[in-house]
Order: structure tokens, then C-alpha cells, then sequence
């Protein structure tokens, strides 16, 4: 199976991508795009999008795009993320693309950023993921 | 109605939260505390809490705790957010404390610990919140 | 006097500029890039060049870069600023491209890369920045 | 040699150090203070202590605490870096205090506060470190 099907599978049978509302899109190697369809309860108190709901989206983008980038067995788990709101959203269709800049063989560094339906930039983020094999841990 | 009172309220009325299952705990002002219950769909394909999951807890409870600690009726939204990951959890009850270290006239700064049921840190992060009055924006 | 030369004689006059030994390089609106050749006194206790050395190079750029894309008059002060590191360099020509991302009306955000002489990215950083008017503070 | 002992040493033979008018004070394991008398080439063009410089500090105050907890032979490398500035300083002695959070197989984690003369907080950091042995690399 290749590494789109594979993704996909994973990402199909996981209960958080479908209690989070998150779907895959594109799959390159080192290049993954989620989307999400905002809901209520995606939404705070004050009726914008949830900064942690943004954060998740961001993280799951970047992870599956470090996990996409390194062979088969090895871990991705996050080390540390920055995330960074350039613009509030409410409603509507977000994007997220995640994209492994640098994969070593103990850690991966990647970049997402989040987009709104007309492209706008909401978020970029980025993170540091370790990514050795189980083995070695 | 007194600070922890008016966050119950907004906390209770929130679908985010319920979504989500973040009961609040104690508050000061400040200082607040939230309580998750780690369920299934809280966790990523490889059964572990999401990092998603524990930043959006740390970035609630570090902006509840700015909340807290500004007068009524001025906005908070998260500009940037770091994370660090320092153990992983598969399961249990978290808790996470946010800390407002320092609330300025335009920007507020936060600090959040998310823990485990025997106390020990799992995730440290830091936030800058926006803490403008509506009216200025 | 153009944003470019604005900035030469910012530079130039700069006590820090000439203590680091920063040389201004291209400067476009919103784009700046700094130069710095490593010399012993940037070196850690390793020999590889200190991880303070490469935030400042990547601070200033970001910096400068807002600078050239806010009005004279208005400030720029650093926020909060992420680095990360993705290869050690010990000597050489560095280059440091600072790139405004998003100006608001109080925040800017930039980011940074860092990169070696033969182009490689040593440093990835990203920076939010407070660019109120004086008279506002 | 103790630790102190050995931390004095390298700090003394460090052409970084005198550069950057960085002096050792308190060592205990794990937690490292440093000491900066602020002058007229550590300021931006704004009169203030530039972000770079109250970076450096922190990360190396954060690095030596890791080095001060970690067995002598292993490396410490900063991966990433998040340093938030709460009020800016225009002169004056600093202070800054790391302390090793948690030092793991692989990386380590750490955190930093800078402060004045007056013991107000200027800026909070936290930092990853890579604390590999050098022949595992």
C-alpha cells in the first residue's frame, strides 16, 4: 500500500480525526493538507474558532506530514509546537497543510499553515517532532 | 457575580467545552485550573493523548486564567502559543493550570502546566493574548 | 530619504551593528536580509556557533524587516520570538533573510531564515512584534 | 573538578563570553544564573536591550543549567528556542536564571527568566536541547 493509502486508512479508522470533524486531502511525501468544516462547537465563548481547535488542526497537519516523510515503523510524536493567530475566523471551510522541512534521524522539524476558504492565511505554526524508531526508545 | 461565577457560566454554556469535556476547577483570580477526562477519541493513531488535545487544553486554561484576571467586558484572543511536550499519556484524568504572569494595557502573557493524575508535568506552554477593549479594535 | 537608506544609516550609527559585526544586506518593503561572518567570539563552548548569536541575526532581520514595512514613526518591539535549529554551522558566511508576514494595526509577524553559504537553512525562526505609535504607549 | 569548577572553566576560556560580557554567578545542578552589566553596544536603535541580546542570555543560562544536569561527555545543543519579552530594559545589570526541567535519554527541556536590577521579570524563555552523546552521533 502506498503512503496516501496508508495515511488514509489510519486516519479513517481513528476515533479522534472523526469525534475532531478533520478529513485528509492531499497526500505528497512530506506534504499533507487536512480540512475541517467549522462547527458550534469548534467555536469559544467570545464566537471565534477555539485557538487550541486551530493548534490541533496545525499539529495533526504537520505530524501526518513528518509521518509521510520517514519510512514505515518509525514515530511521530510532538515534541514542542508554536503556533501563531495572524487572523480570527467564525465559520466556514479550513484548510491546513503541513509540510516536513527537515527530517534527521532523531528529530523532524515541519510548518503548517492554516487557510480559510478564500485562502487567506489564519495561522502558520510550526514543530518539532521526534521520530526514532520504537526500538531505539 | 463574582469571577468564578461568571466563568461557570461561560464555561457551562460553552458547546467548545462540552465538545471537548473540560470541566473547570478551581479559580482565582489569575489562576485557573480545567479537568479532562481522557477519552478514546482524545487519543492519536498511536494511543497516545493527542498534541492537539493537550494544547488546547493548556490554551484554555491560559486564557480563562487571563480572563480572569482582566476587567469584564475586554476581549482575550491567543496571538501565539508555544508548547512543549515533556512525557506522554495514553489515558487518565488531566488537569491543566493556567497562570497569567503579566497583563499589560494591549498584550497579557500566560503560563500553563497540564499534569497527570499522580502530578506529574506532561506539558508546559507559554501564550500571548490580545486583551484589547472591543470598542478599540 | 528611502526605506533603504533609512535603514544603512539606522544601521550604521548602531553600536550593536558594529559590536556583532551585522552588515545590512538587501532591503526590499516587508524583505531584509543581514549578513554575518562567524568569527571566534560567536562560538560556543563547542565550537559551533551559539544558538544566541543565531536568534539575534534572525531577530534583527525580522525586525528590520517590519521596520521597512510600518510607517517612519511607529516602533517595533519584539513580542515573542521562536527559533529552531535545524543544522549546526562552525564557520563561515551567514545570511539572514527577515520577511514581514502579516502587519496589523498593534501586531506584526515575521519570520526568519538563516542559512549558510552554500544556502543550506540553519535557522528557522518567527517573531511577533508590537508596532504601536510612540504617542499610543 | 566539581561542576561549578568545571562550568567556571569553560565560561573562563570562552572567547564568547568576554565578547559578550557574560559572567557566571550561582551553579547548583540543574539551575545556572548568569550575569550581564548592559552597555551601549547591547542596545537597539530604539535605546532598548535588543531581543537578540536578552535571547542570548537566556539560552545560555538555559544551556548551562542542562550542561550543570547532564554526566560530563555529553553535548548540549539548542533544537529550538520561545523567549518572550514582558518589559522592555534600557540599562543596568541583568540577571538570568535556567533551570533544567527535564532531561530525558535524548533531549532535554529547559526554562529561563531574565530580570532587572529590582528582580522584575523581562523575559521568560523555554528552550529544547539535544543531550546526545557525541559518538551516538
Amino acid at each position: 500500500m502506498d503512503r496516501t493509502g496508508e495515511l488514509s486508512e489510519a486516519v479513517h479508522d481513528s476515533a479522534f480525526y472523526r469525534w475532531f470533524g478533520l478529513r485528509l486531502g492531499d497526500v505528497e511525501p512530506g506534504v499533507v493538507t487536512l480540512h475541517l468544516e467549522l462547527a458550534e462547537h469548534h467555536v469559544n465563548i467570545q464566537g471565534l474558532a477555539h485557538g487550541g481547535v486551530l493548534a490541533t488542526i496545525a499539529d495533526a497537519a504537520m505530524g501526518l506530514a513528518v509521518r509521510s516523510a520517514v519510512e514505515p515503523g518509525r514515530r511521530h510524536v510532538t515534541v514542542a509546537m508554536d503556533v501563531h493567530y495572524l487572523r480570527p475566523v467564525a465559520r466556514g471551510a479550513l484548510s491546513a497543510t503541513g509540510r516536513a522541512v527537515r527530517v534527521g534521524r532523531e528529530l523532524a522539524f515541519a510548518e503548517a499553515e492554516v487557510a480559510d476558504e478564500r485562502g487567506r492565511s489564519l495561522v502558520r505554526a510550526s514543530g518539532t517532532y521526534s521520530v526514532s524508531r520504537p526500538t531505539e526508545d
